[in-house]
């Protein structure tokens, strides 16, 4: 075989491009759907479309959405002054999946990277310095995560917006809850130690 | 947020019916599509299109072509004497990878599972039977894994087509290149030593 016939290297190559699909997965993926009915290639080429065409970020936070606002923006139950800011909308299904969380959100475009040349504004905390100058936000939650972009983010949105009407907090970092203390890596033991709670 | 928006669950759906991508990972891909440009989905939509209607299989090996006959039945330097039996198209790409096969191809529609009612003919049998028939073939090279139904599907060809004008041969089982004594499955091993070659 000199080559796979075009049109399959031509998927091959589009779905490589996905996240965590190496060829070979794509290659597996594409040979799923020549085997699958004509209707499914169909139906999943109509939707890749129509999420671009119908979803777009929610004016106030944005969280992905196919309205002007999201549904927790909308959502009368939800508490405006506490706001839980995130750096995906991924992380944002995530929390909303513990249904420990009854504030807004507000979703950044990734995290603060100087060296790359990503500043405040590239990822969309102009917008959050807004909401905040509103006056309403008594609480800013940051749940970026505790990676090295994640915590200088989390320290510059402190630097900025903490003041005596808005208190900013951190998700907690420690041991994952069924973890064992043996196999927990130095860093997060250190941490879990040097910010021990009271118990 | 009480769902996702609607276009967004949707593509998740279709992605999920992909073999070994579970919701999560369709959540993340969907994320991924919609950060990604829009000329993105375009062509990743296109492809897949495209696939369904350019890509059947050849009418002699019933490899993947967009032609009436693939690429390995229309090379005049492959023996057509000697007949590599594959159970998938994926795994004659494999075996192509390795450049060791020099003759062609007769691609299964997967193996003979009597129990769920798929005979000889549900996966393409009397097709190869009707190429043997030809008087042209000298070896039937049996590459169906070494699965249960991989062997019954094996010895079923063996018992129809071998004859004196038809060699039928089987890939080799045994341990893995690489793989280490000690830590190979009983099954594996027990037949590596019955089938043990001489050196």
């Amino acid at each position: 075989m000199k080559a796979w016939p075009r049109a399959v290297t031509e998927l091959v190559n589009q779905l490589s491009r996905l996240p965590g699909i190496g060829e070979k997965t794509a290659g597996r993926l594409a040979l799923h759907v020549l085997d699958a009915p004509a209707d499914y290639a169909e139906a999943l080429s109509r939707a890749l479309l129509r999420v671009k065409q119908e979803v777009h970020p929610c004016r106030t936070c944005s969280a992905l959405t196919d309205q002007e606002l999201c549904s927790v923006c909308t959502d009368p139950d939800r508490d405006r002054g506490v706001i839980c800011v995130v750096q995906s909308f991924g992380d944002l299904i995530a929390i909303e999946r513990t249904a420990e969380f009854r504030g807004v959100y507000h979703v950044l475009r990734g995290l603060i990277r100087p060296l790359d040349g990503v500043g405040p504004e590239s990822i969309g905390l102009d917008q959050l310095e807004r909401r905040v100058a509103g006056g309403e936000v008594r609480e800013l939650i940051l749940a970026m995560s505790p990676s090295v972009d994640g915590e200088a983010t989390a320290m510059y949105i402190r630097q900025r917006l903490a003041s005596d009407q808005v208190l900013v907090s951190r998700i907690a970092r420690g041991l994952p809850l069924g973890s064992e203390v043996e196999y927990a890596d130095r860093a997060t033991l250190g941490r879990a130690i040097s910010a021990r709670e009271r118990f």
